[in-house]
């Protein structure tokens, strides 16, 4: 038997088909055309499983479940997508309406949670029994599971671990607050504070290259240029893994799970980053070194995480 | 059938019989004498229980469990305390050595999630399946229950809520870090501001109430003065109050639980704290007032959540 997971994103919507093991079997991927009203983007998606599944030889009667992870609150419980600013989704009946197409048990999660699971199933948190994810990119998502469980709120907005404020009247957030993590600790904050730096050091190795242009700045840039010796880029590094230590302790402080998986476009910087983020955060850990259990890892699964926590939704049904 | 509730202080030890329902039958204490050893802490522990079962006319045949709330980590697997600074226990046998003197199932944990299971049980979460207790004292203490579950951290040394640093290079906290939650929202700071502003005002009412003595300050005086209109209390409480929203935003947006109840010290100031909070975070909901599903309360059981909480730990192992 296999089951099916569909990541619903901004841009594209990816489907894989999964095995008992959590291996991809096949994959693909449609534009989401995110204009578009509900109905047709979850039209697009049960047409791809369904193309999928014959592509692979396959019938929907090996298809025991499909899981669909998507951005906004998700109802887990009655399948209904509560909202989304991007999609302007609001109340859809995302469960009953994929099941025009395809109809087997459909479970639909948060895509920040639903990747979260994918590392907890088969990937940097397979071993684990407790796992926070942390994702560092455009902002900065977390996925908490525990004993197996997602925590995902009582109303299914829980674990927007970005917006745990860290520096009152800070940075102002898309959310609406000031001085979130994720202003910090997001790739976006990273290339804004590399940008700031470059701007005001015309010397710094980084403007060489960008080669004179802000847009070509990325969360790369600033590691590389600190990695072969300039300071400039070291402070902007420096301060960035301060902020990252210190939100970071706070997960540790909240739910000490076994592990932290730190995923999204800085976790590309592995070592470079863990190094230098153990040393601040056994600074941070009350009790220092010996009391900082939790393991700090990279995700391994990549963009794939989505899918394949999707397809693996049905374990928390079970 | 009855079950006992032990809540060991650093000043008294407590413990009460409890029905099924999570009422108290029979209470008593005796002093902890904290500078004590292990054993003649918990040999005093136990003799209270036989003495109080003895009284209230029953036989340890009528006790079905024991729970004991301890301050530090407390490792609830295996009933060992494994950390405590102020009782100075390290890796104590609770459970086994409390059985030398009461020969039934002893259940322990940290006293924080403890009082915050007595309050999911039979106090102001009652209703609740989702429960975080914030307890504004000394510091500022937290407790999660999701689901029924206590979330104790893999290590048994998470949920310290206060410790979540809300100010980067802020207060200098017990715990070593900057800007803990705890240093700007317990009892212990709110007494610190007015002090500082009473000292700075000497105009302020503040001043009459404590006549002049400054160890006479404490967490109502700022509340009692504000209502009475005094300006300078009135911006202590302000000030209090914006910290105290910003923290308990973040809970909402890591937990989204049902309810948040609140205890410790400065929740006697009851509708006095709650009003200008609700506005206050009303401002810093992800969504605004009709995003914000949380329930904030005030604690009902006081000092005997400790117990009950205690009381009722079999619950967790059932």
């Amino acid at each position: 038997m296999f089951t099916i997971g569909v990541d619903l994103g901004g841009t594209n919507i990816a489907v894989a088909i999964v095995d008992e093991k959590g291996n991809i079997v096949k994959k693909g991927s449609v534009p989401t055309l995110s204009s578009r009203s509900y109905d047709l983007i979850i039209k697009d998606m049960g047409m791809l499983c369904v193309s999928l599944i014959e592509v692979e030889g396959l019938t929907s009667a090996d298809i025991e479940s499909v899981g669909i992870g998507s951005p906004g609150i998700a109802d887990s419980k009655n399948g209904i997508l509560v909202y989304n600013n991007n999609l302007n989704f609001k109340d859809v009946p995302m469960a009953a309406e994929f099941q025009k197409y395809l109809n087997v048990p459909v479970y639909i999660g948060n895509d920040a949670n639903v990747a979260a699971y994918g590392e907890y199933i088969s990937g940097a948190g397979a071993i684990y029994s407790d796992l926070v994810a942390i994702t560092l990119g455009t902002g900065v998502g977390g996925g908490v599971i525990i004993g197996g469980n997602v925590i995902e709120g009582s109303f299914f907005a829980g674990a927007e671990l970005g917006h745990i404020v860290i520096s009152v009247d800070g940075e102002l957030c898309t959310c609406g607050r000031h001085g979130c993590w994720e202003t910090y600790s997001s790739a976006t904050a990273l290339i804004r504070e590399a940008k700031k730096s470059a701007l005001a050091n015309p010397d710094s190795m980084m403007n060489q290259i960008i080669q004179g242009d802000m847009d070509n700045m990325n969360a790369k840039i600033p590691f590389d240029a600190a990695q072969a010796g300039d300071a400039v880029a070291g402070g902007v590094v420096d301060s960035y893994i301060k902020y990252l230590a210190i939100g970071l302790v706070n997960v540790v402080n909240i739910f000490q799970p076994e592990v932290i998986v730190l995923g999204g476009g800085v976790s590309a910087q592995k070592e470079n980053l863990i190094q230098p983020l153990l040393v601040a955060m056994e600074h941070e850990i009350y009790g220092g070194k010996e009391a900082f259990k939790t393991k700090i890892k990279v995700a391994e699964l990549g963009n794939d995480a989505g899918v394949i926590g999707a397809a693996m939704l049905h374990k928390l049904h079970e």
